[in-house]
């Protein structure tokens, strides 16, 4: 890939964790990185100014949603995903798969692809790996995904075997559909919780050499220690000098956890989902906005957070915003989260640089498990 | 009042529109100008720095609201208005009155003041011209108004003018309940749309000597030209070298043509709550964010605003954001709209300091009736 080059700074001693910087044709991204989710090519709420205040360094958008509004060939008449909504940093697009499972109604699902009913407008459609490729394609993100199929946990071994052949089949046609070279196009690995299947879906996605590869199925209902058990025995199977991305992960715990065992990337909705629901994240642990113990209290969310979010608004009047039902707290929450995330990792990869991640994660670890 | 001086700069030869620098105690105002209105607190989904970004001086905020919560004892705690919103710039709150007769269950109603019931949790309250004071007093704002009586229009003439004296009455027992120094108690001229009343209100509160003088009791109803007929007789009862503030208004060309009536401030929540709408106000016109016309338009929404709501946004993807129902929509085009009311007044201004007043008027309206 021309546009693009991984450089590994620092692997920790200790963990494991890694410490890089991640070139792509929109700019360069330290990791372990984590992207807030703009869904419909918007983070809800929250402009792209501000997500440069939080330290956002690249941004996610779903495929399925942008396919069915505005649809991709606007999205490209008007710049692609950069020049459409204005943000001109790094932008991941997924295949459009985990949506058209989870949201829409499933009419057929073999392996030429998937048919499926909008949830939008009820339109019959389909999406096929070339049509995954094609749509992305025409968005323009820096970096694409292959479909893959994602089977909830806890499914059958006969059917998780049967998802990662599949993914396989379709990762290959993903490629060969490829035509854009600035444009990385990532592998998904599949096989739940499972090792053996772990280690099938990698190898034979590693032949197929993709430049960066995600950990996919997990965070899709098993306990926490599950996902981390799992990782520890997945992220060894794939290449050292690619980056990894853990699709739709997670807490902030989950986060550290997981570069803690090889993880570089990440997206999650929890962020921006809890702010709307007046759950901060902070130094000291979840902070309940609308509880009554804020009611006075000048202290700003976390002045350790170098975002105006986390520092220009008192307790007291989140808390306000919230009780009378102001849209302006949801935004601030949000906004706030979003940069906690930001600021997690970059503290999270000062760690990694002296070989501290273990005593990283044991100290944040006791401070939020007490204090939520 | 040792804290506030009102400088006329000019007066438009045709017009009369005044063009001044009103000094407050969190700083200088240009006028005519606009206040955003932050009903609880807060501008709807606009944050403080966005507001500056979009020109704003001033804001309002509802006492009736902040009354009932967070309470104003708890707003006094947290620094008055201004430490609790965090805007360092002037603020002005209303009696709280307004609202108890359009939002509250009435129980009573008499020379003493109003007895209601709250619209949140139904507690029976009342607000006297007393209380209307102390309220305001621990809210801290730069401005206060006192309460007053504002019947709907059209009524008869009888209940008119009751509410003329009742409005005198009480302007002067909120004048003797002042305690601060530092803030600006205005008078609220009544009278709906009769000559006599609004000279017989004008000439009474005139004698109590306030600082300023509102024009209360239109935009409630009534159409454009009888309200812009009442200014025409109602202004000249006004002193020349106190701030006069058209309560309630409105659209931009009210705003025009009230400030070519010798009015100095407004507040309206037309742009924020038609931003909200998908309505967005511009140099050539009204815009339905929403119509087909702008699926792959590329430009902003009105390059001669200097804000980014009105510069970096193409009306392709605001469209977008209306269709499919993501929040940033409403935010960016209330934003906008208050940064197009700022720029409006402020054009008006420059064209009052070389005696255009009338000419911009003639071309503003010439724009706005073709395209809306």
């Amino acid at each position: 890939m021309p546009h693009f080059a991984f450089h590994l700074d620092h692997v920790d001693a200790t963990t494991g964790a890694r410490a890089g910087r991640w070139v792509t044709p929109h700019g360069e991204i330290e990791t372990p990185a984590f992207m807030p989710v703009a869904t419909q090519a918007a983070v809800k709420g929250i402009t792209v100014e501000q997500l440069r205040q939080a330290g956002v360094q690249k941004v996610l958008a779903n495929t399925y949603h942008l396919a069915l509004r505005p649809g991709p060939e606007v999205v490209a008449d008007l710049g692609g995903l950069h020049g459409f909504m204005g943000w001109n940093g790094p932008i991941l697009t997924d295949s459009g798969g985990f949506q058209v499972f989870s949201l829409a109604e499933l009419r057929n699902l073999d392996d030429e692809g998937v048919v499926f009913k909008s949830h939008v407008d009820g339109d019959i459609l389909e999406l096929t790996p070339e049509r995954a490729i094609e749509i992305q394609e025409l968005l323009g993100a820096d970096v694409m995904m292959c479909l893959d199929e994602c089977p909830p946990l806890p499914s059958p071994p006969e059917r998780l075997r049967a998802a990662v052949d599949r993914t396989t089949r379709w990762a290959r046609r993903c490629r060969d559909a490829q035509r854009r070279d600035d444009q990385a196009l990532f592998g998904i690995v599949q096989g739940g919780t499972d090792a053996g299947l772990r280690e099938r879906s990698a190898t034979a996605l590693l032949e197929l050499d993709f430049p960066g590869y995600a950990v996919g199925g997990l965070s899709v209902g098993e306990p926490p220690v599950e996902m981390y058990r799992t990782l520890d025995f997945t992220t060894p199977f794939l290449p050292k000098e690619k980056p990894r991305y853990l699709m739709g992960v997670g807490r902030p715990e989950d986060l550290i956890e997981s570069v803690c065992r090889g993880i570089d990337l990440f997206d999650c909705v929890m962020p921006t989902r809890n702010g709307r629901n007046a759950s901060a994240f902070t130094s000291d642990g979840r902070v309940r906005m609308r509880n009554k113990q804020w009611e006075r209290d000048e202290r700003p969310l976390d002045p350790a957070v170098d975002c105006p979010a986390s520092r220009d608004f008192s307790r007291a009047y989140l808390r306000h915003l919230f009780v009378v039902g102001e849209m302006l707290g949801p935004i601030v929450l949000s906004w706030h989260n979003i940069a906690f995330y930001q600021h997690t990792l970059r503290e999270l990869r000062a760690a990694i640089l002296k070989d501290r991640a273990a005593e990283y994660r044991a100290d944040r670890l006791a401070r939020w498990n007490g204090a939520d």
